[in-house]
């Protein structure tokens, strides 16, 4: 007996099939290459009667229909439409003409491009002047084109960067050997332009110079720059092992994609864009999020030699996070699936994209009453969602962690390989930092757009901003004899808005809900987002990089909610002028927004000024970003006070021994792993 | 055979004897109190030499000696004084007389303030007035004394806080209950004055009100505020058991108090006040710290209403981190013992206090080859130096995190208690948040202050602070045509300075060895500080609460490095007037004190301020806060790259089956408990 899907819950490999198959009937005459089939969500003004009646327990209330939202070139990419389509009754509901702008890349184009890059006459004799060694294998990577005004972005270019490897091994770091030309490629595949690389020093001019393919220099052949086993002699072998076990399975239960663990319930989502998504987040029933969401981040680098200023990713708008998702089997474990799609159609399985798995966070609370002596202490378990993406050269951590005191974590990791340049040996470069010989890792940043989606007990919320001031000294009025006084003054954001963070007056952004009071504070309930305190986007205000990337010069926006707004920079990135994302959005609205007491969103842009560390070479240690959402009065008391304290019984520590015998006859001879019980 | 102790060693408790003796002898007919009888650490001049002997393998070198420093009252408190000793001769090197400082306050001093307050006629009339219920349990809360002017700070006073407890059992919550009143009693254990605590809205004057102790009102009487097991009736029974196996053993290696893992190598330090110190770091035979420790934190409370201000807690200089750090046997792993001694100098053992394990920590490093699909990817494995304080209500947890990439991390962890203060029933207040009917957890800070004392390969370092900016547009000569062009400004500090974080501009603290070279960036090597972004001291400049914590109101310091220059609030900070620390310091230099190439010190002042949530109540869920330091070109490529590569046979994940049976039949039977293999 199949289950009836849920309402979110990511379109089943037949539901696919059956959107493609009504779009194929419509255009009967037609060749249809489908580039987006995925759940249309339902509109939220209809969720949240099903989803309240749902938790109650109501059995006869109708779900929204279920619907696709399908993009798709009809014979060509020229004529690019989306289409909203009823699976029921295969009912088109919506229809867009997308004509003029871009649709994502995929491997298909990339290595479509790569081919036709490396067979061309006029690339093979660019690689032959640059004599490379004998055992050298060419590689190209290519890149979406970053708007940089100069070329016409009507047009789709696939930019190519040239590497090599030494050697016969497939996992050699071609990234050690950026070579000095890259070509410019053209949506039909045809060569557009070879250009040689800037090198060294600044280029004058900062722009692009066609000539000048110069020998390689074979002094810059090193032998450090590998990661893969194979190719790394040194390993060491003191780290023994570490396994966990769980004797009685996990705490969690899973029925399809609905996600139990702890007081918390949620709905897993997946999508091709977004990656992982979690809807209708509840804990202990009560409503806290109605959906969470990575909605777009953006990769600029700071080298303003062209073409550099060309290298800007959208790594969800033009890579797509969801397609680009790791299986995660090797050394993880299959659970959920997402599925996508062949250009014809077909569904396709992308293998284990969400791994769902619980860790030990050392303490989470303790107190020793020091009258009694008695300690009283509990250990944190936490549940990960979590994905992996590689872009290219990158990849990207993502992972939600929820926790037994009724926060959320949003982790992000970026370990992976740096993009590299070329640079002459002996030079160094102002923008980059050389990690290897001939090797630039040139600065960029990372932002990313953390898309909150509150529903704090019920869906009409505020955004409170809240900042602690020192009380006014010498002011007889002021009370503050001491001079040690503070307090907290707040303000309640009224209308659409960017924010900024400022960690001097201890500025705090609570999502509130002021129609639900506190019983202890008499205050509202809320969650506060602590923010990662992260440097702006450096691009000038009249650059494309920093017109494409809305999201990424304000920590903070608040927004009313539409169904329509869910990509910060855009929906369609991919070559894109600018002028579309959120701060359009909030300009374009005829009078300003209220978002007080309304449904509203919140978006959190954070990441890394990235300038490299030779550290980071030939394979980048996982740096950390975190950002929390934890409830500020939205509970009574501590909601983790029932987890059950640590008792000595489930100690499956041991204690470990000092190295030095004659020190240590005295003490017991049983071996210790770890100084905690578990 | 007993091992020579190296000359950072803690004293043993056969050394505390020795030194003890040596100084009743000295002191034939007086009677010593013993307030510190701890290691003098030799004078680091002496020091460097030695470990780098030690370090290649020398056999033949002097050891610097051991000497004790010793702190004692001759006969009365009023007679404070301090000598340095030397253990092998007895001869004393040095000798202070500290008449008018106070010496921190210890467990018996407290309780015998406790004894004499309940003890005292008058204070049993004022709980009298109380009319408190028949099954009241009146509890004090000793406090040292914030100096706000309102008393003569060379006399000794104890502030008593008063709480009750409803019933017999020893760990019924007392916070839960403030009572109305105070008590000041003085250093000869007699009632000062008893005074009634301030109400509700703010107090007009600020002053303390004499009289007015009113009934308790019962109607603050509740049951929701305990957190004991024995009085939690709701405990959640769905976190299933997780244990660590580690079954060839740890990873980590111990002799005496050298601890080597995966090749880090450092000396463990304990002493009373700071607790866990770190010495003589080095990683892959290269010297990175010379010491690491906590160097003192600060506690101000934000209400302004008198007798708040007095709420202001040192909690390593006035409270002792050391002699209060937990045993962590219970739920724990017993590993370094602490020593200190009784007043009359008998050597105690405080059992257990520092822990050491390794937890895992997720991916270290991965990268797939698209062109291959080729995964690799590392575990991180972390060595976790851990100890626990309870002072009074509160616990903080501190543990430095060693990584196979060669960063440290410094973790600090508050849990526990909040201190609570009466308010009426229906009143707010501006400087605190209501908890539970009848209590108020005040507004405060925590302010810790990291010492930094680096040996980047060598002790002649520097500190670069380096920014992100974008290069200037529109101006021709700057090449920046597109606009999107940044590189990294950065200055090297001069002489002895405070110096503020701005995440802005993407400031960065590096402490670099101008000295030596990165054989691939060609800059200086270093270690950057990635500081944890806190709002610093809001006590007003003129407070003595400001006054008090000199490091508190910048986040970076950086002073020439003295032996005699290790707290940066000074070394008395009980019932301290101000004037003393970190400012002080550099203030009183004759001339500026150059920092460049040369033994510096960087000190991090951060912390959190903490407006309680009633989350918080009635114990706190911990609040996790993270300083780093990582390498920064130190490396000429990532020192993790040798790390193991995980493989499917370490894997014991195992699948985790969907609970409905008919979705699943087609999934393999087995059971999955953690998605990553470990």
């Amino acid at each position: 007996m199949a289950m009836m899907p849920h309402p979110l819950d990511p379109l089943s490999p037949a539901e696919i099939s059956l959107a493609v198959r009504y779009l194929n009937n419509a255009y009967p005459s037609d060749k249809l290459v489908f580039r987006v089939v995925t759940l249309l969500e339902p509109p939220k003004a209809l969720m949240i009667p099903y989803l309240e009646a749902e938790r109650s327990g109501k059995r006869d209330i109708t779900a929204p229909k279920r619907s696709a939202f399908v993009q798709f070139y009809k014979n060509t990419a020229a004529d690019f439409r989306e289409v909203h389509l009823e699976l029921d009754t295969g009912k088109i509901t919506k229809e867009k003409d997308l004509a003029g702008r871009h649709s994502y890349v995929d491997t298909d184009e990339m290595q479509a491009a790569e081919n036709a890059c490396i067979a061309s006459a006029e690339v093979q004799e660019a690689i032959r002047l640059l004599e490379l060694p004998e055992e050298a294998v060419v590689c190209i990577e290519p890149w979406t084109y970053g708007t940089d005004g100069m070329n016409d972005m009507s047009e789709r270019i696939i930019m190519c960067y040239f590497y090599m490897r030494l050697g016969n091994h497939g996992d050699a770091n071609h990234y050690a050997y950026p070579l000095d030309i890259c070509v410019e490629m053209s949506g039909d595949l045809t060569v557009k332009r070879v250009l040689s690389l800037p090198l060294g020093e600044h280029d004058k001019t900062g722009l692009v110079s066609e000539v000048g393919v110069k020998p390689f220099d074979r002094n810059k052949i090193h032998h450090t720059s590998e990661y893969h086993p194979d190719l790394v002699t040194e390993r060491r072998t003191t780290t023994k092992p570490y396994q966990v076990v769980q004797p009685d399975g996990p705490s969690f239960q899973v029925h399809g994609n609905l996600l139990t663990w702890e007081k918390w319930r949620m709905r897993v989502g997946f999508n091709y864009r977004e990656g992982l998504t979690l809807h209708d987040i509840t804990y202990d029933g009560r409503s806290v999020f109605y959906r969470l969401s990575l909605s777009e981040m953006f990769v600029p680098y700071g080298d303003s030699r062209a073409p550099y200023p060309r290298k800007a990713a959208f790594d969800l708008g033009s890579n797509l996070a969801g397609v680009n998702s790791n299986n995660l089997k090797l050394g993880h474990i299959k659970y959920f699936d997402g599925y996508h799609h062949t250009s014809a159609g077909d569904p396709i399985v992308l293998p284990n994209v969400v791994c769902c798995h619980e860790i030990d966070d050392g303490i989470l609370w303790k107190h020793t009453n020091y009258r009694t002596q008695n300690a009283v202490v509990t250990r944190s378990r936490v549940l990960v969602l979590q994905t992996i993406i590689t872009v290219g050269n990158y990849e990207y951590i993502f992972a939600f962690h929820f926790t037994q005191d009724a926060s959320v974590n949003y982790e992000v990791r970026a370990t992976g390989i740096l993009s590299t340049a070329p640079i002459n040996l002996g030079q160094t470069a102002p923008y980059g930092t050389i990690v290897a010989p001939g090797v630039m890792a040139p600065y960029h940043q990372h932002l990313f757009s953390l898309r909150i989606d509150p529903a704090i007990d019920g869906h009409k919320n505020s955004l409170m901003v809240e900042e602690s001031h020192a009380m006014p000294f010498n002011d007889p009025d002021a009370h503050n004899p001491f001079g040690v006084g503070y307090t907290t003054v707040n303000h309640i954001v009224e209308s659409e808005t960017p924010l900024d963070l400022d960690v001097s007056r201890g500025r705090v952004f609570k999502i509130i809900n002021e129609n639900v009071k506190n019983p202890m504070s008499g205050g509202p309930v809320g969650y506060k987002l602590v923010p990662h305190y992260s440097q702006m986007v450096l691009a000038h205000p009249s650059s494309y990089h920093f017109k494409r990337s809305e999201f990424a010069d304000h920590a903070v926006w608040v927004t009313r909610y539409s169904d329509e707004e869910r990509y910060s920079a855009g929906e369609h990135t991919m070559q894109s002028l600018g002028g579309e994302g959120i701060a359009s959005w909030i300009r374009s609205r005829p009078v300003p927004v209220s978002v007080r007491n309304e449904d509203i969103v919140i978006w959190h842009t954070f990441g890394t000024t990235h300038n490299p560390r030779v550290e980071d070479w030939p394979v980048m240690p996982a740096e950390k970003m975190t950002v929390s959402l934890k409830p500020v009065n939205f509970f009574w008391r501590n909601p983790a006070l029932d987890v059950p304290v640590s008792s000595q019984e489930d100690n499956k520590s041991v204690l470990v021994q000092d190295q030095d015998q004659d020190q240590d006859q005295h003490r017991g001879a049983v071996q210790a792993d770890a100084c905690y019980k578990l």
